[in-house]
């Protein structure tokens, strides 16, 4: 039996980056730059005004003849005179002759002239050329999540394309003689499945959008069987069920079967114990509990952030949360705790329900508290550790 | 000129719910519920072992026959005497003549009988009939967020279908005779065209993945033309640029002319004050300013709410955090500031590179820092308030 921070380290080590792909930037949101970005362009491309107003060269004259105009997306290099003004807007090109621009709101104007009747700074509102980025500049380093401005600023570089890391190819294998599948009868001694359909939504929150799912019944010779090309065709496999001892329990044999090398089994926590982990290649194995709520937790302790190393993610775990507790915690199990609980600005309330088999109070928690299998008790009022999820 | 908060109440008092419609649970990640749903069945269905081990009559009797076994999935409803015991496993039928289940750990066995070396109390690992939900209960109100664990607990019940309200169809109209798709050539006084792919990465952490992209150029009547069908075949319409009071901006005239009924136009922030919001009959359009950063800003305060508002959510705001400053923060220009900032568990740090045009920024924030409108200051070290963005 392992602990939950070795069992955390131990998968860390374990989990390889994926192989490297270009992508469009249309559809790179979620992934990770492989490699540093280089900016093809300077942005601003050109000197440009950050006002609707009037272009001009800055003096202590406050008024100007208007002698054209420059609209975003024009490229008219007007020679300004100086005493000479142009009307231009947010975006447009600063002709080379002026040096500032000021707020149209600030002068007084005419069809032919303009009075400034606040004077701006020398330079103000004019953007300089490559105030954001130079040409040749790393936009980018290796290692940067691509969020909606990420996409934004690459596509404003005109960039279409990035190398990022590939998306873990995963499989569910389900195991268990007494799961029905959801929408048929439900026979006396049978339960409806339900982890895959639950697994495939939690992988949803890694962008993992589609996921497989096999089903065995419980028997050495088709579990062995199935996982065979399951483990060749993916790089992550989570199994659901078939893992704790009993006599009916098949997964780790046909595992070790297929050789895949066990890394840990068993880990010091509740719920949640009887998990495999394992690697066969750089593919990597979870066999989850069988329990929907034992089942899901170690999929946000573990199966989450060895994906997103997987993907490159430089912060693979969530940022963790403090607050105040709302009642006291006893753990007489020596165990580390993952308690379903829901946290609002400052407090925490452990919620009814903690059995490894109750999914409806996890449906209503927004995170898990933390209870370290060193601490025996916390007090009401005491500061204490979330994990979040959502 | 409307407040910030003022602008927040206008938009949340405008989003009517979305239309309801039936979906498949394996689809339904991310909805919301529109109506409570009912157990078809008791859960669990049958008395459960919770654990692997021996289900007998609890007495004083330390030792028993094994008479069978139940594994999970039997439907064996053996007739045990008080001498006798079966063979259990963990989600196994619990014979009607049991009460208790003794975990495999606490006895000694042969092939034929048991010994309890630690007698459990009577009812033990025994999980009721009904324990999580009995048949005919409510399982979840309307208004509920279909999470992971929802979807779990919803197939567990074997229900396949739930009545959720949809996801609003969204347009974006890109404006501005300077924008070039990204990938051409890109001419003087011209710039990239990149609001349109940064909005449709970001609808997507709503959920949202297919939006639809419609350019115009600067002038009235197209842009006009463009909106009739684009207003009439969406619930949410997303305009970027145009929207200034220069003189080429026509989109708010465009608008009006389509019957768009104007609900605010600008507010007193930085950046993003130029923001027109109308609806026309349940269709929200925001016309956002043309400025990346303030574009983006403007879409998680204001747009992201209102989409989580027309999908039902019960939260459509993102819980705000408090952090301490690690530098004084002025704000001298009366209006409410939303910073690029950086935040770790304990304080935050306001971004280098805070133009409305700057994007690269955003890459690297994880929050936008909210100055009210009527701080002037704030001291390093104060605790401020923080909208997280992911």
């Amino acid at each position: 039996m392992i602990k939950v921070q070795e069992a955390i380290a131990v998968i860390e080590t374990s989990s390889t980056k994926m192989p490297v792909k270009q992508i469009s930037i249309k559809k790179a949101f979620g992934y990770v730059l492989a490699e540093k970005v280089i900016s093809p362009i300077s942005m601003p491309p050109f000197r440009q005004s950050a006002m609707d107003g009037y272009a001009f060269t800055h003096s202590i004259r406050h008024q100007y003849d208007i002698v054209g105009t420059s609209q975003a997306g024009d490229h008219k290099n007007i020679k300004l005179q100086n005493t000479e003004a142009i009307r231009i807007f947010t975006g447009a090109y600063v002709p080379d002759s002026a040096d500032t621009v000021v707020m149209q709101e600030h002068v007084m104007s005419n069809k032919n002239s303009i009075l400034i009747a606040s004077m701006p700074e020398k330079f103000s509102n004019v953007r300089p050329k490559g105030e954001q980025i130079e040409k040749g500049a790393v936009v980018f380093e290796a290692g940067t999540l691509i969020t909606p401005a990420a996409i934004g600023f690459l596509a404003s570089l005109g960039i279409t394309e990035a190398a990022v890391y590939k998306k873990p190819k995963t499989a569910i294998l389900v195991t268990g003689n007494e799961l029905v599948e959801p929408g048929k009868k439900l026979k006396k001694g049978k339960i409806f499945e339900s982890n895959s359909i639950m697994l495939q939504a939690a992988l949803q929150t890694a962008g993992i959008n589609k996921t497989k799912v096999y089903r065995v019944k419980d028997n050495l010779k088709a579990t062995k069987k199935a996982l065979k090309s399951i483990l060749k065709n993916n790089d992550i496999v989570l199994i659901s069920g078939g893992i704790s001892v009993g006599d009916y329990d098949f997964v780790k044999e046909a595992l070790l079967q297929n050789e895949v090398k066990e890394l840990f089994y068993k880990i010091n926590q509740k719920p949640g114990k009887p998990m495999f982990f394992g690697s066969k290649n750089e593919t990597l194995v979870f066999a989850l509990p069988g329990n929907p709520a034992s089942s899901l937790t170690n999929f946000y302790i573990y199966v989450l952030p060895a994906i997103k190393n997987r993907m490159g993610f430089s912060e693979i775990h969530k940022p963790k949360l403090v607050r105040k507790l709302n009642s006291d915690v006893i753990n007489d199990t020596g165990k580390t705790l993952f308690l379903k609980a829901k946290y609002d600005e400052t407090n925490v309330t452990v919620l009814n329900g903690q059995s490894s088999a109750m999914l409806n109070t996890f449906a209503t928690a927004n995170s898990l508290l933390i209870v370290p299998d060193d601490i025996e008790n916390y007090k009401k009022g005491e500061e204490v550790i979330l994990l979040p999820i959502d």
